[in-house]
Order: C-alpha cells, then sequence, then structure tokens
C-alpha cells in the first residue's frame, strides 16, 4: 500500500507514529517559515507541515506544490498548536519528512469546495472533479448505505434477489421503450426494460414467493428537469398476500430505512392510509405533502349562488386554503400569486383572496359583489382567525380546479417554510381509481398497468361502472413525492379477460402483447401483489436535495447526453450493417 | 396472509395446532379411505390427508385436483404414522378440514421433480415452471447468498457500491457494443458496457478510493455453448495500492466466500502465484485446472534428433503426459483419443503414445524410430511407472501445440474423475505479457486492455522488446476457470502515451477513442488497479454446474434469443422513425 493510513483517521492517541499519507492537495500556506498543506482523501482532511528551517529543500518543494496534485508523504504525528475543533483530525498535524510527488494536475476548472464556483454544466463535464467534492461524494456514500440496508431488510424476511434480463421484448403499453437492434435475428429489436414488472410476475408463477431486486429501468420520455432515461428501482414483489400483508412490510422498511440510513425515528404508529378521493378533495393531489395544513375548504355551498360573482356560479367547483399570519400581503404580492396561478404551467384563471383584519372585518378582492353576511359564513368555513389569508380558486373542472390549488397552497408552505428537509410526513395513498379517461385514445386506460387488480368489492361494477372501480393499489408518499407504489395483481384468467375487455383490447390483441404473461398464469399462478420504490429519489430526501441529478454518479443532461463521456455518438456505418439497420435523417 | 405458515416449516413440536397453507399440489395419492396430497411451496413440502370417511365432500374434492393447483387448506397438525425421514416436514401431516382452490392448472408440459423429463428447450420456454424445480430454483438461492455476502465483504473493508450508467458511449477497441439509438440525438448511438472499465478508473480519479458494483455487462459476440449477451460482473477497483495489496483483499473474499457461501475453508496458505509463462509451459493454459496433475513434460531433449520420426525431428516443441494407470488402454481407446486430439477444434496433427507395461518395458507406437535407451530415457523424463500411458503430442508452434496437449490432459483427468466438483484448487495467473501480436491486424494488441500497467521493471524495454514486457495483471482461476481477472492502472500520461505508441494509434486516434479518460488523468489521477469477476461463472462453481445458464433466472438461448418472452421481436415501423433510422435486410 502507498499509505499506512488514511486522511480521516489520526487523532491526538496517535501523536508520535510515523505515517505515510497519500491525497490530494486542499491548499498551501506559508506562514512564519512553514509550509502548511491540507492533503484530501475520500476520509477526510489531515494537516501537513513543512518546515523551512530544518529542511528548506523540501520546503521548497512543498510550496510549488498545486491545488490536487497527487502527492505521497512520510512524516512524523505531532500535536497542533493551535486546534481545529471543527475537523475530526483537527488536534494534529504531520510533520512532514519526505515528498512524493505521485501525479501533478492541472488547475481544475472550479474549486473542489463544498460551495464550488462551478456551475451545473462545467460540473457535469468534470464529473470525476465534482465527485471529489464532500457535497457529492456524501451522497453517493448514502445510496451505497441505502441499498445496502434494504438488501439486509429484504433478506431477512426471506426475499429473493432475482437478476432478470435487461434485453427483452418491446410492448407498446407505457411509455417509449429504448430499442437494441439484434445482429443475431436481423430486423428484430430487444427493449431494455421499463421495469421489471411482468418478469417478476412470471417469477411468482415460478414459486419464488418473495422477490427483490435494486434494477436499472429505463424511458425514453422527453426529459423534464428531474428525470434520467436511466433510473433504478427497488422493485418488490410477494404470493400469498392481500393489501394488507404489502403495507405492513414495506411500511416497516421504510420505517427501519430511516432509521438506519437517515437517524431518523419515525415511531410505531401505522403510517395514515389516505383514499385517493379524498387525497384529491383534501390536497388536490395523489401525493400531498402532509408535513404541514392548509387543507383545502370547498367552497360552493357558501360562495356559489350567493352573490354576484358570475365565475363562481358557474363554477364546479370553488375551494379555498387559509393561509396563517399572512393578512398583510401588499397588493403587489398579491398580485404575484395571480400571476403565478394564471401562469401556463398552472392555468387558472385568477384568484380570489380575502384577508381577515386584526379586528375581524374582512377585506376581499370580491367584496363588491357579497354582503358581509356571506363574507362571514367565509371565514367561518375556512375557520380563519384573524391576520390570516383566504386565497380561493374556481373552476369549470373540479379535478384541474383541485390541481391548480395543490401548487398554490405548495407555494405558500415553500413560503412559509413549512416544507423542512428534515422533517419527514410519510402516507399511503389508497383505492385508487382503477381506470382514467384518456382524451387522446378516447377509450378507458389502466390507471396503474392492465394486471393490477379490481377491489373485489367493486367487480360487479366493472360491468355497470367501471369508471367507478377502485383498484387494491398504493402508492407510499414522503413529503409531496411519491417515494413507491405497487397494487394487487390479477391471478384469475377470467378477471384478467374482463379487464382486456374494459380496456378496449381484443382477445387476439392481449395475447399478441401479453401472451406469455397470459400463458404463464394458466399454470397454477399463486395469489401476489407487489410495489417498487424509485432509488434515485427516494435518496434525494434522504440528502435533503430537491433533484436526484446529484444523488446519481454519472448523470445525463435533458437532452440525455453524457456530456463527461460525450455520448450518445455516430457509430461507424459497418456497424449498422451488421445490424441491418441504416440512419434515416430525411425528417430531421 | 393467506397463509399461517410455508410448507417447509411444521414440525413435530407443532402438533396439535390449527394452521392455514399454500401451495402447489405435487401430487395426490389415495390410500385406504384416505386421500393424501403433497403440498409444495418454496420452502419444503408438508404432507395433508383428507379423510374419506369423516368428510367425504371434502375428500372428494381432493381427489379432483390436478398437478400443479394452487390451493389454500386450514387443518390441525399431526404426527404421522409412517415417518418420512427424507423430508424435514417428514414426521408430521395435516389432517386437512378446508379446501380452497386458488387457481387452477393445464397439466404441465414436464415433471416438476429434481429429475424432469423436460428437455432444454422446453424447460427454457417454460422457465417459470423450471423455476418451481428445486433443482433450478437452489441456484438462484445461492447466487442471492452470493451477492449478499460480497456486499458483507466489500462494505466492510470500505467499498462503496456505486452505480455506473448502462447508456454509454461506443469504442471500436474491445468486443462488439450493442447499440441503443437515441431519439433526442437524431442519427447518434449510446453502447451498453461491455464493463465499466473507464467509469471505474473515473471513479478513482474523483477521489472514491475504493469502488465495487455487481453490474450487466453487455457483448454482441457470436455465442458459444456458455456465454450470453448479458452477463454480470462484480467489478472492483482501488487505489493507491500495489498488485499485492489487490491480490490479497481478493483473496481473502474468495476465502470469505467459500466459507459462507459454499461451506469450505480454503485455510490459511496464499493461493499459488503462478507467473503466466509457468501455467503455459506446465499446463499449456492460462488457466490451469489444479485439482490433479499431469503436468507437461518437455521432451525437446530426450526426443529431437535422437531417432528417425521426423515429425519429433522437425517439431519445435514435443511435450508429454503421463496418465496414471492406463497403460491398458485398447487400440480402439488409443484412436478414440487420437481422433480427439485431430478434431478440428483442437487441431494436432497426431498422438503418439507409451505404454509402460507391468514388468516395466516400454511399447509405443513410435517403437520403430527410437532406440530401447531413447525409450527408457523417455520413461524416466516423464516419470512414469508400469501402467502409465504417456502421451505426446508435437508441434511446429510451440504456443499451439501447449494448448493441444492442454485438451488432452483436461479429457484424462475428466475421464480419471480427477475434475470432482466437490473440490476446489485456486491460483492466480500472474506476471502476463502485456501485448500479443494480432495476425488479422499486424500489430500488437494490448492482451488486457491500453490502460493496464507494465511491470516497473519491464519499462525499459518498451523501445527496444515490447513482445517481451509483462504487466502488472493477473486472473483469480478456479478448476480450470478463470474466475476474475484485472489489473494495476496506468496513471501516468506519459507512459500511456508510450502505451498507445506501442499499440500503433497516433495521438489523435488515442484522444478520439479515449479523449475523456486522456483527459481526466491530467487532473491528478491517483495510482489504481482492480478486477473483475464474472458472476455467473463463479455462481455456476459454487453450484456444481458446468453451465451458467442454469445460474440465471431467464437465460437466452445460443441465437441471442430469450424463448419464453419471444425475444427480440420487430418493432412497429413507427418506433423506428422516432428514432431516424430504418430496416436495411438487403443482406440478409
Amino acid at each position: 500500500m502507498y499509505r499506512t493510513n488514511t486522511c480521516g483517521e489520526l487523532r491526538i492517541k496517535n501523536v508520535g507514529q510515523k505515517v505515510t499519507l497519500t491525497g490530494w492537495v486542499q491548499r498551501t500556506r506559508k506562514m512564519g517559515g512553514m509550509t502548511f498543506v491540507d492533503l484530501r482523501d475520500r476520509y477526510g482532511i489531515t494537516q501537513l507541515v513543512f518546515n523551512n528551517e530544518t529542511n528548506a529543500e523540501l520546503c521548497d518543494r512543498a510550496n510549488k506544490l498545486g491545488r490536487e496534485y497527487v502527492i505521497q508523504i512520510e512524516g512524523l504525528v505531532s500535536e497542533r498548536f493551535s486546534k481545529n475543533d471543527k475537523m475530526p483530525t483537527g488536534e494534529i498535524e504531520i510533520l512532514a519528512d519526505t515528498l512524493n510527488v505521485l501525479n501533478e494536475s492541472l488547475t481544475p476548472p472550479f474549486t473542489i469546495e463544498d460551495n464550488t464556483d462551478g456551475g451545473d454544466d462545467l460540473r457535469m463535464k468534470y464529473r470525476y472533479l465534482d465527485i471529489r467534492r464532500d457535497a457529492v461524494r456524501k451522497n453517493l456514500e448514502l445510496r451505497h448505505k441505502m441499498t445496502l440496508e434494504v438488501r439486509r431488510y429484504l433478506d431477512s424476511l426471506g426475499f429473493l434477489e432475482v437478476e432478470t434480463p435487461a434485453l427483452i421484448g418491446s410492448t407498446p403499453e407505457g411509455a417509449r421503450d429504448f430499442i437494441v437492434p439484434s445482429r443475431m435475428n436481423p430486423g428484430q429489436f430487444y427493449a431494455l426494460p421499463q421495469s421489471p414488472q411482468t418478469l417478476k410476475q412470471l417469477l411468482m408463477v415460478g414459486g419464488v414467493d418473495r422477490y427483490f431486486q435494486i434494477v436499472k429501468c429505463f424511458r425514453d420520455e422527453d426529459l423534464r428537469a428531474d428525470r434520467q432515461p436511466e433510473f433504478t428501482q427497488i422493485d418488490c414483489e410477494m404470493s400469498f398476500v392481500e393489501q394488507d400483508d404489502i403495507i405492513n412490510t414495506f411500511e416497516g422498511m421504510a420505517k427501519y430505512l430511516f432509521k438506519t440510513v437517515r437517524g431518523v425515528e419515525l415511531g410505531n404508529k401505522p403510517f395514515l392510509r389516505l383514499p385517493w378521493i379524498e387525497a384529491m378533495k383534501r390536497f388536490g393531489s395523489d401525493k400531498p405533502d402532509m408535513r404541514f395544513g392548509m387543507e383545502f375548504v370547498e367552497l360552493m355551498d357558501v360562495l356559489k349562488g350567493s352573490g354576484e360573482f358570475s365565475v363562481f356560479n358557474d363554477a364546479e367547483y370553488i375551494g379555498g386554503i387559509c393561509v396563517p399570519g399572512c393578512a398583510d400581503y401588499t397588493r403587489k404580492q398579491l398580485d404575484e400569486l395571480t400571476n403565478f396561478v394564471k401562469s401556463p404551467q398552472i392555468g387558472a384563471k385568477g384568484l380570489v383572496y380575502a384577508k381577515v383584519n386584526e379586528n375581524g372585518t374582512i377585506k376581499s378582492s370580491v367584496d363588491k359583489f357579497y354582503s358581509v353576511d356571506v363574507l362571514q359564513k367565509l371565514q367561518e368555513a375556512m375557520g380563519a382567525n384573524p391576520n390570516d389569508l383566504i386565497l380561493i380558486l374556481s373552476g369549470l373542472n373540479a379535478m384541474k380546479t383541485r390541481k391548480q390549488l395543490c401548487e398554490l397552497r405548495l407555494l405558500m408552505g415553500e413560503r412559509l417554510g413549512l416544507r423542512d428537509h428534515n422533517k419527514f410526513a410519510l402516507l399511503w395513498v389508497v383505492d385508487f381509481p382503477m381506470f382514467e379517461w384518456s382524451e387522446e385514445e378516447q377509450r378507458l386506460m389502466a390507471m396503474h398497468h392492465p394486471f393490477t387488480s379490481p377491489k373485489p368489492s367493486d367487480i360487479a361494477l366493472l360491468d355497470t361502472a367501471p369508471e367507478k372501480v377502485c383498484a387494491d393499489a398504493y402508492d407510499m408518499v414522503c413529503n409531496g413525492i411519491e417515494v413507491g407504489g405497487g397494487s394487487i395483481r390479477i391471478y384469475d384468467a377470467k378477471l384478467q379477460a374482463k379487464i382486456f375487455e374494459v380496456l378496449g383490447f381484443t382477445p387476439e390483441k392481449a395475447q399478441e402483447q401479453f401472451g406469455f404473461l397470459i400463458n404463464a398464469f394458466k399454470y397454477g399462478a399463486p395469489p401476489h401483489g407487489g410495489l417498487a420504490y424509485g432509488l434515485d429519489r427516494w435518496v434525494s430526501i434522504f440528502a435533503g436535495l430537491d433533484s436526484i441529478r446529484d444523488c446519481i454518479a454519472f448523470p445525463k443532461n435533458n437532452s440525455g447526453r453524457d456530456v463527461m463521456l460525450d455520448a450518445p455518438t455516430a457509430v461507424d456505418p459497418k456497424q449498422l450493417d451488421e445490424l441491418f439497420i441504416k440512419l434515416d435523417l430525411k425528417q430531421k
């Protein structure tokens, strides 16, 4: 080994030891005939001292060290005169006897500090330098610890990690597949899995009973701010279980991970299980952020038809939130909120407010349309106190309006500092609708996927009112983010056929697309269900980050490019020949 | 839960308990007014009893159960009259009160038994049924345990598991890449990694210090019997280390895995470290099977020029093995061996034998060319005893002939039962040549890869005799199989440039192909090295299997097809349009 110790481990008890250290030069400074070098590696920083009086030649060489040079030194661990209690090695320093430059470095394009001067693009291009920064490396360490603890927990419950193939077949349902031309099967393509959904169900048919896998998945979708074309799932499935069994098992895992990886005790109380429809009505979202209140109050009874305001009188939905202590919002601040809700990504028509003054009177933007009595009723309905600000949205489509109000609620929570990265609010959203109407395809689509089981009590509705059928599907939500989701699967061939019928599949089309699974289910499929967590997302929550990007060693940018590797690239025409394809750039 | 217990856990101490079990019907049989059902799940088999006298209706329904039906029963754990000590649950049976058929099954296309009547093709098509067999499921359990223990061991040494991307750039060096068209970057392609080699080196530049990953890798090569287009590596890299550090670390891991996963104690003695040239001379292979002897004896001194046999007189190499106790081989058996070595996959011109008779005399196929004295010297050189059979190959190319003799040695070892699946011989092969001559490309090629470091003592030879340069490269070999291999990497930019020069790369070409790595190395690359193990191969050794296929849940056949999923497939022309490619089947 090039070293006897790392840069993070020497303490006052090591004083007097001869050691050899290696690492990167963080900084050098001269002071009173001495040269001090901060030597850094993954484990920490240790101060080196070169003495100009006792060894001028060595000190001279130390003075010439550049940032990020890789060096090896021998020296004596000594107690510092001026100790630094901010760093674990701050009580000692190394009096260096030798200095060996293992490698030089060009001046790095940004500083290797927690608060770097490098912008996002530069950091991504030189990601190998970015990773030297504590802030990024710690996320990789967190990710390592998290996957280790997931495996430990699931192994203790008898789950088997089974690797499923990465080269599978393409299915038209779901998101767009990445495809891979097959050289040995001309004209045919593999697809990279969007998830191992059908494969894990085949493992259940195979009697594996409890399966999991931490697995790369792929979706060729346009990348929004926080999506990656390749992402990692903690994918799980169990046999002979009902919804409660899965919820209990994975709630246990969440609590275990919060405790062992994040050091947070979530307690023994079960997580809230919120029916989807209630989540929509109270928070306008199937992933409500429950770190704070400001729940929706429906105001149709209070405001519709009780005054001359035609917007409300025409509305299918009127709802408000009560923002505590914000009655002092200025005209400008209120205009800002109005512009926010009217922005294209939110799409509301306008915002109505009502301030509850110190003295209990109300000042609202719709004063002229409503009597004092109605405004009083509004205040009562909202449970608003003096100094509170009531914000109201209305619209012709209840669900759309709720989603708009949700965005406003989140913004106000953010402004009031209620969305604390160190506070965690976990819950299950359950009883999702089985189907949703697709305007584009003019048919019902599976909200989850076509193998999700309807609630047994709702099966009769499949014939009469399929849109009312709820599914045995569940999402785990943390701080307004869906961290995982799953369902009980159909294992009865007749029920599966019925679902395909409701989805508008002919039996032939169902067979063509999912034949391998439908056939497998003829050979004794057990009752089963499961769920999948998004690993990148979960690590980012633990890391207190808004983006998943810094929880991934080598992420891609919004055009799906790896700017460090400069991939994807053009390939040799010979490669395409071998694959029986050619470029067709005419539409470009 | 559908069950209170699994089919593997009930024992005599549970007698008197009311239980609910679920599982698959392994078999049913009627005997003396009773119906017995063997109920199977992943954990074992439990016998159920249905009594025709006490509940004729229930018993009647039990009689109608088909193989592989999925059922749920309630009943009382009872002591058996006739115990079966071959199964863990053999002392008890369940007196069934209820029977609930959860799912029916068609008659499976092969028997779900350790010795199934299903052929390979049928088993692969219905792999989900094949996995229900103990023999296959146990391999998946072994694989799960192996990866868990690898992670446990490496975590305990401070290694971080870091996920590297699956969508990277294509590099012309090495095997053929699988490529993935990019929709967002028209005309460009990702490649699936053949290994994360360059990425893990970038992590070392990034100061990760100790990295590992259990990771899918991809090679689009023609599939020989035991290769898969996607396979799994245990990929590792360390900084600030020399060859000995890596060998010690991963020898420790091998011993740990043998102990914890396979229950085999390999002892404290270090593995043999055999220089490549010695491995070639003694075994004709860089992955010698050292479970048995029969080492090569070079016979040039003894046989070349000492008789009238022109084949030997013209040879560049003559070598023999001494097969103990096989002097009684018949003419027919010897002809068989001759045909074996002359077969196209071996390619020898012929086989010479010499039998040492009971009385010490020698009978050889080249008697007429050599004096008794020379044959005596042959016997001495070979250390042959009475009843031994000496087998000799010769050729104009020493290395080629040694490889042929290696195949013969392995065959004889197999015939003598010396290649025992329960015996393990591990060693390191070290000091590999840095380069090998490519007849096809008429240039030196990197034997390992272009980032492998030459031995420091051999660097001077790079200018004068590059073909003589040895590398700091090492393979771990178990039972004649390379289970892993790696090297110390170059971290000095000038040395790297020199190696590219020897490989015939212009600086421009080197920059074009490996620019991202060469540039990264300008910013303080630490000394580093690593290795990668083949997980599939290693699991197959632990499982005592010759093929890796049954250690993989869903393997592909020799045409790269998944016959269960029926992938790859044709895709919708719209998908190709979006990717800016079209089919070009003219050459098909």
